[in-house]
């Protein structure tokens, strides 16, 4: 299938904004999103941005039947190990349910180990759904581990009443 | 016990260096750290730094047998959440044992919610390995919580040979 990958730019935003909320729906939790097309304009892209993105392009011919041809995308951004030093952390990694099965999402994911080795990472590091099967085998059957399966990490957070608590010691 | 906590700076690499060595040695896995005080330099205190860090200090009449006063500290960088946006990651938090159970710990993740609430972010996120159960007791009082145990988050990790290999396609 002919498709391309690019940088994403800010006239990306409102597609990125939609296949947010696709992937979150396909995650089962639409109700989390709170990200907007205009957060996703000034947290990318101004002078420090808190994330970078990449786009997956099919030509106006394979356009879906809503009027799509930007059909996939990655979200990164810079991390630090302190075992390994630089990292990327790739926060989304999306390709459309009838563009899945072509490449597209290895491309993508491609595009980002490439970035992290240009930057100097060593580490790619990203988070996957335990009942997310098909996802799982993929990532798997690049290279990648499952360090909580094997290392035992357990992914945690604060956030809203709890992160201004603890601001307030 | 007195105690203050301040950014990091050049000056603190070697310290900093120390510290994760020491964390490593108590996660067991001291044998994974390839990261040295000039990396730490190179990429914590240049134009565009890949991690900040917080340095926790005790006077020097509390100083260790070893003559250390930089006696904990955490490093973080800025991270993304595509749900709820501008977050920060915490790479490391540690205190030296003898130090422990002083409010030191808490002092220095309470300054990390602060700069992720100063800088617009609403997620603080990290890792815990499971075997350590102090900490993750610490973190549970805090109001912090497991998104691996609550919604099957899977940290996964792509390096090395995979890494190259992936950025081939």
């Amino acid at each position: 299938m002919d498709f391309s990958i690019r940088a994403a730019n800010l006239d990306d935003c409102k597609d990125i904004a939609r296949m947010i909320m696709e992937l979150a729906e396909y995650e089962k939790v639409s109700d989390h999103v709170k990200v907007t097309q205009k957060d996703l304009e000034q947290d990318g892209f101004s002078k420090n941005p808190f994330f970078h993105g990449i786009i997956a392009e099919v030509p106006e011919q394979h356009k879906t039947k809503e009027g799509h041809t930007k059909i996939g995308y990655a979200l990164y951004f810079y991390a630090y190990s302190s075992w390994s030093g630089r990292a990327i952390y790739m926060e989304d990694l999306y390709v459309m349910p009838e563009f899945r099965g072509k490449g597209v999402g290895k491309a993508l994911m491609s595009k980002v180990a490439q970035l992290a080795l240009a930057a100097g990472s060593h580490q790619l590091n990203f988070a996957v759904l335990d009942w997310n099967k098909p996802s799982m085998d993929f990532y798997l059957s690049q290279g990648c581990f499952d360090i909580t399966a094997t290392m035992g990490y357990h992914c945690m957070r604060c956030e809203g009443e709890a992160l201004k608590h603890l601001a307030q010691l």
